[in-house]
């Protein structure tokens, strides 16, 4: 079956969405090998030669999608009066470049401290939306941007985290980041459809990375995506810095995710090895 | 020169400690090749097969250097009533596996966040001392150590970050972690001598790790070590966990550290990289 069939039947539902990520149909077969082996745990085969930093550093004022301050440092030691300095930190778990566990959204889901280690560590799949989220920025990444990634570049690979390259993370120090509407209240930015991340459930894609404050686009008016995706046991990286010094495919993802018990979510150290 | 000679001379500062890690003289250059490529970002060649998860899970109560608790979580969202969890932490930068950055003990050393990314990935070197930590909580890692591992191992790789492994990461969970003394006072856990550190400054080292509650032994007096190593603008990591599931030499570490402004310190997610 052609890649171009692919994307009609699966919005018809005609065709698995499973076959989607296994290479399709004897046709496209031939041309994209499917590993049968182990997933191996870097998308490479030789050591990385470089490191991305994929976080933002966090400021006492970075932009949250409430729109209040969520981080409040306190010092509780200075060098000039203790010989060491020693902070306090005020801190909502869903602050800078962050996670969201399956807890988040559920009642008993995993927190980020039961993230499995083979989790936090994928190759990473970058799915450039730039173009129409510079002329819209209420655009979705669907099942027909996952389509043209596939088109360039072959199968997802397995266990793979998904990111959005929406270019949003250029506008993280201006009030574009949230980029509240005429109306005062609703935020206007790009995030993942409920189809597209429907369409990633069927496979064995890990994780869902975007670059702007959440996983849903900013206008959603029911964190649809938040409420399909971490449920089913998937977690989400949310305001991933620097998506765009990064190949679509081949690097790997290090997420440092913090170990605290029962986190719903939590600042993460992200990096990209390539 | 010998590699028993070495240790001596480093002893009596007759021999330079930069060859320490160069390699030292003629003869033992022909056994130990130093390289003059770029220092590689990982340890291996080939990509890495296995991730260790050098953290421990933080709870409320994780034991603490000075005693009191450091973690305090406050629910702010609940599922059941507002359709996603969402919590609070109050914590001190110097809690669970966490970093020691310079500013911890300079009045402008390196903040965490302005440590580079290339020193928050390197090579790893594990060095045992559990057999004298076990007969006396009071040991330190010598420089008669670092010798021990580089006679077993060769030189130390350029920008590694060099362990403790005392063993003490089993008593996490127990007063033995922190093992305060017949005077309801003093600590008494491993840590490492000035004069391993003092070593360690004149080579590439970019770290060292220790799986206790602090860079310095228990009983230290005077903070010595920190005092040391941080303001010559290298960082620390304390608590780390599992280091006995690793291989002396040929690991790569990952260094999650928070990148929050202006942080001393912060818990991070550490991973070792097989």
């Amino acid at each position: 079956m052609c890649h171009h069939c692919i994307i009609e039947n699966v919005k018809s539902g005609m065709l698995s969405r499973r076959d989607f990520f296994r290479g399709t149909a004897a046709a496209s077969m031939a041309a994209i090998a499917v590993s049968t082996a182990p997933t191996p745990l870097f998308a490479q085969a030789a050591a990385p030669r470089k490191a991305e930093d994929l976080t933002h550093e966090i400021w006492e004022t970075f932009p949250t999608y409430f729109g209040g301050q969520q981080l409040f440092i306190e010092q509780k030691f200075s060098h000039a009066k203790d010989t060491f300095n020693l902070n306090e930190w005020r801190i909502s778990e869903h602050t800078g470049t962050h996670i969201d566990a399956p807890l988040h959204f559920t009642a008993d889901g995993k927190s980020v401290a039961e993230l499995p280690v083979e989790d936090l560590v994928a190759p990473l799949v970058v799915i450039d939306i730039r173009a129409k989220s510079a002329e819209n920025p209420d655009s979705q990444l669907t099942p027909e941007d996952i389509k043209a990634w596939t088109d360039a570049n072959g199968d997802l690979p397995e266990g793979a985290v998904v990111a959005m390259l929406s270019g949003w993370g250029a506008h993280v120090a201006t009030d574009k980041f949230r980029n509240v509407g005429d109306d005062g209240k609703s935020l206007h930015f790009p995030g993942f459809h409920v189809d597209a991340v429907k369409l990633l459930l069927e496979g064995s894609t890990k994780a869902i990375a975007v670059d702007t404050l959440s996983l849903d686009f900013g206008a959603s008016p029911d964190f649809i995506v938040h409420n399909t995706w971490l449920p089913a046991g998937r977690y989400g990286i949310e305001a991933v810095a620097n998506l765009d010094k990064l190949p679509a495919n081949g690097a790997t993802i290090v997420v440092g995710a913090p170990k605290i018990k029962n986190a719903t979510g939590g600042p993460a150290r992200v990096f990209a090895f390539i």
